[in-house]
């Protein structure tokens, strides 16, 4: 490791921040990662909480983990509150999930009780899986406001529009969802999130267009490739749940580092050659006893375009 | 703290284990508690591995919270194992849910695509939960052997008959299942586990009979009265979910101190008094800023019979 990095790595750590690569630097948008794993660990599953910066009001990208996640931004002082419970009341404006796989929901389904009323943004189809498997009263009540009797009206179900840009109230932020391709035909979603002139993208769980059949990442790339031209995208928060020994047919919907490169080499052609402007910042690693140091490896191996890689941490906050 | 209970305390730390109170002086089980709470924090949620004294072999009673558990009992060394997720192949026997709720059935959901290949054992309005509502292909791939297609066959469904024992394959362990009320008419579980003639038996989430309107926890408390006056069953793993401040129309199924000691002194009637000689492991303890010591106070204020109580803790093991 040199010097620099070094140094670097020892001020991120000292400021329990993660300071990203700065576009005119100015920084649009303040990330609390509340789980960053793609599976097994409860403790630490995908979740996002996103605010514009200098504003309170977070939204909560998935919502595999809450409650371990907030309990570790509560004891760093990133977020100003006496527990976990009262941080998830105070500070998340609302819940922005992909898809409805439990890795992406549980957290949001297992805090329902604590939580105050809020909004669920999701396309129908993966709201129609929080209605049929999770507020049901079999596996859960059932806290929205749609679905099985009683309905409890704690939390209220916001129906997207694929490409249609809504407006979160008491944030600056506006979000424009896209349709992913996770083991096709099943949905999931990617999230545009704008504050200004600024935007953050995250997606959910995601095949490679090549593997799933499908050309929904080539329309994400081609609807996203202005704003990274213009420099106004600062961040790509994309998954990578296995390394390159997984077979495409055992992929299950998701990406590996090669898949990864091949994606961001046609977005970065679409976008004029300037995707090292954008942080990537990389999620959904399945754990295993080896697993997440070789996939990152491999994605160093691969990163011929010399792309910023960014590495998410629970409970460390970054700045875009 | 009196001297010998800091010295008990002591020495329970030192050991990794808490020996509760002994019959005869011999252990008859061991239990590892890899997840004790109530609900909220996804780290810590209720589930038990428990196994014949000497054996490597656990059923693990309800599965709210698994990989992060078994982190602590590998770190621990209570498992001996290079990961949690090989712990999980090696060491989890089999699984016995309770009921359907998310906080005892994450940990298996969500530990599935890791697992070998096991059995499943629950009442058939249990296996109906996890077959409409997780294993759906909607929310989590099927990883049973029914329900939506494909189906991947990891898990066996077991349909239990209340009142009817089963023997556990590759372990010395007998398990009979009885019916409790958890908001009625949905139904939980309790689980008497036999060893030989020793037995421990584990409730899963239920109201007081006069609050539920129910003969469930009557008709539990006849069945096992004669284990207790021939000092049979080592312990008693009962939930209390809320303080007595929760008036009865908000408990949701659940217990308190006051209705617990309630529906103890009833078994303890039944039991011709003997009711002393059984540990009373409390859990489910929901977590607030100052829930779980209230709940620990007013136990202690209310145990008029002077009964043995215990509190679990996760990744601590306990002998009885």
């Amino acid at each position: 490791m040199k010097l620099t990095q070094i140094l670097l790595a020892f001020l991120a750590l000292s400021f329990n921040s993660i300071k990203a690569q700065s576009i005119k630097n100015t920084n649009s948008f303040t990330v609390i990662p509340l789980g960053v794993k793609g599976g097994l660990d409860e403790s630490n599953l995908s979740s996002y909480l996103v605010a514009a910066k200098g504003s309170e009001q977070y939204i909560c990208l998935d919502a595999g983990t809450i409650n371990t996640g907030l309990q570790k931004a509560v004891q760093k002082k990133l977020l100003i509150a006496s527990s976990a419970e009262t941080a998830q009341k105070k500070y998340i404006n609302s819940y922005f999930i992909s898809h409805g796989h439990l890795d992406h929901t549980a957290g949001l389904i297992l805090n329902s009780p604590n939580d105050a009323s809020k909004n669920i943004y999701a396309l129908p189809s993966v709201i129609d899986v929080l209605k049929s498997s999770y507020f049901t009263w079999k596996s859960w009540a059932n806290f929205a406001n749609e679905g099985d009797n009683p309905i409890l009206k704690k939390y209220s179900y916001n129906y997207l529009v694929p490409g249609v840009e809504v407006s979160i109230p008491a944030s600056n932020l506006k979000v424009t969802p896209f349709v992913l391709s996770h083991v096709n035909p099943y949905e999931s979603t990617a999230f545009l999130v704008g504050n200004d002139n600024s935007y953050l993208l995250y997606l959910g769980d995601t095949g490679a267009d090549t593997v799933e059949k499908s050309n929904k990442l080539n329309l994400l790339w081609t609807a996203v490739a202005d704003k990274i031209i213009n420099e106004q995208l600062k961040a790509i928060f994309i998954e990578v749940s296995f390394d390159n020994s997984m077979p495409d047919k055992s992929l299950f919907g998701h990406l590996n580092p090669k898949l990864l490169m091949q994606e961001l080499e046609k977005l970065n052609t679409l976008s004029a050659g300037k995707l090292k402007s954008v942080n990537i910042v990389i999620t959904h690693m399945k754990p295993c006893e080896t697993c997440e140091p070789v996939i990152m490896d491999q994605i160093k191996a691969a990163n011929k375009l010399g792309l910023t890689i960014v590495y998410p941490k629970q409970g460390i906050a970054m700045s875009f």
